[in-house]
């Protein structure tokens, strides 16, 4: 049996979004248990009567806000939803938590109550991005602002394992993020780090440039914190403006209202396939324990899939697989 | 009169974009003046029997790759016709230069034949990049990979400049790109940046993410180049992708080429709203000289666009301009 501790308060629709994305996954997994953190009256009404035997209730008293700084979260709200839920990982009564609080902290509070892997310098936070056919995973999406040679290679190490856990290639691909593709681009922290990937045993093929996370053919992408949560935003930003460019445009008068019902399917299907809910669950990696962060505007139909990796994650146990490859590697 | 040198060989289509585009620059422009540099013969022939006597041509034989590095451009190709039309920037015989060559090269040999401005550490390179509604200017994209706090607000003093010269705003909304808006966020560089933007005469706005380049209402955004490189190539990235994606969809089968048809005329009013054709002319600024960068694969329209950029720092004399403000801050 697989459990998970869900944070059920955090993220802007809350339980809205929480609930009914654990109802349906227990209904479809059958060996999955869920722990709802939250308030418990709150919950039990939401849940309905007969919300089953795998499905309970756990008590916090208190919600990390979208706004809380790592620091207060940390120090000041100790019954949160989002701090039980991981002391539940933490205390062995949950294999994995999720949640969709703030990343600050959550990577500062699953830091802190479950701590690294030994050998890992720094957690990572990693997900998978559209690319025109299939996907891309990148890490580290801005948990590490700066990072030395050695830590950007942990991320292409506990990356690639976790492709491997989620069902992709046995042995990914993994680029290193850059400006250019020559070796002589970028700065002296690329050039060492790129060195110690040509050296290591992972299958790395090169500096890639951003536009092949979306175009490209790298199973995983590496960079540090900073540069990767700029591309992320970036990226977010874009998609936003085109997006709503087409739907400017489809409203404008009568005629294009019409083209817009005559293209309808066609509109359905692009927007199903760029849509950020069947990519949504990133995993912290480097942690001892198993946490997935969902997006803070996610629903149902995201906080789903964010379960979903969570649970892949517990089936092939990637903290073991990530511990031994840091043994093997030391040996 | 005004007077550019146009590297007529450089970029992906070399004369077939660059010549039409200087025709039809001095028909609609009547102070404008062209020099086109290159290989004689073949512009001649291009060029047709009455090209007028707004446009002559200059020769250079040879030609900047797209993949020659900036050391071997400088070295070797002395008399490319990037190099040539440089040179005639330096000579005076020429207001400002345009070229679609590779941007290394491009702005390694302006930094070595014209210098920089007094006072300006290094050059960058800033464009216009689409919004929802309007655009935002960026700089560095790529020229400088680590910036002091300094450097950066040079960037912000410059960029500036170049939008009241392009006819933007009198007082430009300057951003400091971050991966958070909170004033705890990013490096002790930005941080340190921030403080010289705070107590400087910009209308300085503080911290931008990147999202904010394209949904945002700030006019400048600044930020080192590897930085601007990571978040304009992630956001062509995915531009491609959503692009490829519409394409795709819109042509499976015969209903979704009916409908198609249909979305016609929305779909080309949306391609011309995002059509990077029309932010074409990425400005080399900080230098003693105007230069104006096209994309290497742009085609006529978009490299008329970048010669109207050049125009218009020519017009308003951005380079004194700049120079001036400098020697302002110094007193």
């Amino acid at each position: 049996m697989i459990t998970l501790s869900v944070d059920a308060m955090g993220g802007d629709l809350g339980m809205d979004a929480t609930v009914p994305a654990c109802a349906e996954a227990v209904r479809d997994i059958p060996d999955l248990e869920v722990i709802l953190v939250g308030n418990p009256d709150k919950l039990r009404s939401r849940l309905g009567r007969n919300p089953g035997t795998r499905i309970t209730v756990h008590p916090a008293s208190e919600v990390v806000g979208m706004d809380d700084t790592p620091a207060n979260a940390l120090r000041k709200k100790k019954d949160s939803s989002m701090r039980v839920a991981i002391n539940l990982v933490s205390e062995g009564r949950a294999n994995a938590c999720v949640s969709s609080g703030n990343t600050g902290a959550l990577m500062a509070t699953a830091r802190f109550v479950l701590k690294t892997i030994p050998g890992i310098e720094r957690p990572a936070i990693c997900t998978a991005l559209p690319k025109l056919h299939g996907h891309t995973h990148m890490l580290d999406l801005g948990a590490n602002i700066d990072c030395p040679p050695e830590i950007l290679y942990q991320f292409g190490l506990m990356g690639s394992l976790l492709i491997r856990c989620l069902g992709g290639p046995e042995n990914p691909s993994v680029g290193l993020l850059n400006i250019g593709v020559e070796e002589v681009k970028g700065s002296e922290i690329l050039k060492a780090a790129a060195e110690l990937f040509r050296d290591g045993p992972l299958n790395y093929r090169g500096f890639v440039e951003p536009d092949e996370i979306y175009m490209g053919s790298t199973d995983l992408v590496v960079c540090d914190g900073f540069t990767g949560n700029i591309a992320l935003k970036a990226s977010e930003g874009v998609a936003q403006m085109i997006m709503g460019t087409l739907r400017e445009e489809f409203s404008q008068n009568i005629s294009s209202k019409a083209a817009a019902f005559a293209a309808r399917p066609v509109l359905d299907r692009v927007k199903t396939r760029l849509d950020h809910r069947h990519y949504n669950g990133a995993s912290l990696v480097g942690l001892r324990g198993t946490v997935v962060k969902s997006h803070g505007s996610t629903d149902r139909v995201g906080f789903r899939h964010a379960i979903e990796v969570a649970v892949e994650e517990v089936r092939k146990d990637l903290v073991t697989q990530i511990a031994e490859s840091l043994t093997g590697a030391r040996d």
